[in-house]
């Protein structure tokens, strides 16, 4: 018998399964506004999802200012507690339960890995009211390095017992898609997260959808069939 | 002497000289949410910056409600009233008091026209700190159709005393440049409303740049030389 390419999915949480992305980057707007620096809303949105140390590395680049661990530190705090205040106008993105319902149906194996803490990824994955207690949930807690490092989507796949050739990795950023080629996951685009098709193209997915409904109605273009 | 083609320049507003565009996406998600309709906010970021009349006809197909003209003009003013709320953290783009003062001093004659009214236009514009008194500020409430149609590009040009062949029009959305396509302009890009690039270039941008600094840099580029 030939061999197979048996899929499983490993998807980014905030503007992939839930509709957080500009509740974030308001928030980070406002938390940089508090330290003083003012930058323009898009240029937040570009790096929404990168890891945190990086975002910095972005900041002093776009800034000319200095962080240290404190000043970072207290940023990343008032972020959250920002974020926290919106998160009842939060709301997960059409078809993402039912998505996720699907793959559990079809004995399909999946994980979340996404570049937030469990701080803030916890109550957003109460908001899809689906039971994970049987799905690998990797946040930048259990990683040194965040996206655009594989890392994440690595440590995802090892929990699901298998190899980067068997997964698509399913994310809304360029971010997402560089750390799958990175990691050579497959890379599938969400534009759910606010960026250009053709951004995401560019930066390495297969294939791109709107969002998780129109994931779930072209499952079985992406290897979703039992 | 040969014929030469003066440059006069008309700005869109929001996302184009004003950092308001993602505060403007909330507030319609909002004001949308107080009349049960749930639309990702990605789906009205991509649509900001047409007229009222295509968003409502948007909101159809994609939700398959029907909206009177009561329940349009409720939400049109709840959109207003949250925005509202949220202004004071609104700030103007960078480089865009500067790109204004540099262009009057040039003598080079420009325009405001925006698809928003009065009402929110007004404070917006006061985060310049410009006097506009010599200004044409066209808004929705000046004519019929707004953008895609060009009827607010073609009103400013009208009150520049300029023809459409004398006219950049600076925007954010692909409403703009398609709108400044359909009057003969030449449309000009700024990412700072968070669009793609290739969004932009493929509704027909001829020059896409960052932000209104980004503009003011290559001012010669674009005809903006006496």
């Amino acid at each position: 018998m030939a061999h197979r390419v048996e899929t499983a999915f490993v998807f980014d949480l905030d503007g992939t399964l839930i509709d957080s992305v500009y509740q974030h980057v308001l928030a980070w707007q406002e938390a940089l506004n508090d330290e003083g620096i003012e930058l323009a809303v898009w240029r937040i949105h570009r790096k929404i999802g990168m890891s945190g140390g990086l975002f910095t590395n972005m900041l002093l680049r776009e800034t000319g200012h200095d962080f240290d661990a404190q000043r970072i530190a207290r940023m990343q705090q008032r972020h959250a507690d920002i974020y926290r205040l919106n998160l009842a106008k939060v709301r997960p993105l059409p078809g993402a339960r039912e998505l996720l319902l699907a793959l559990r149906d079809a004995n399909i194996p999946f994980a979340i890995a996404t570049s937030g803490r469990m701080q803030t990824a916890g109550p957003a994955l109460e908001k899809l009211q689906f039971d994970f207690s049987s799905t690998p949930i990797v946040t930048r807690d259990h990683v040194k390095y965040a996206k655009p490092e594989p890392d994440l989507f690595l440590e995802a796949a090892d929990r699901l017992h298998v190899g980067p050739m068997s997964v698509s990795v399913v994310g809304d950023s360029v971010w997402d898609m560089l750390a799958a080629t990175r990691g050579r996951f497959l890379g599938v685009g969400v534009l759910s997260g606010g960026y250009g098709l053709e951004e995401l193209e560019r930066s390495g997915a297969y294939r791109v959808f709107e969002d998780p409904a129109d994931v779930l109605r072209h499952l079985d273009e992406l290897g979703g069939r039992r």
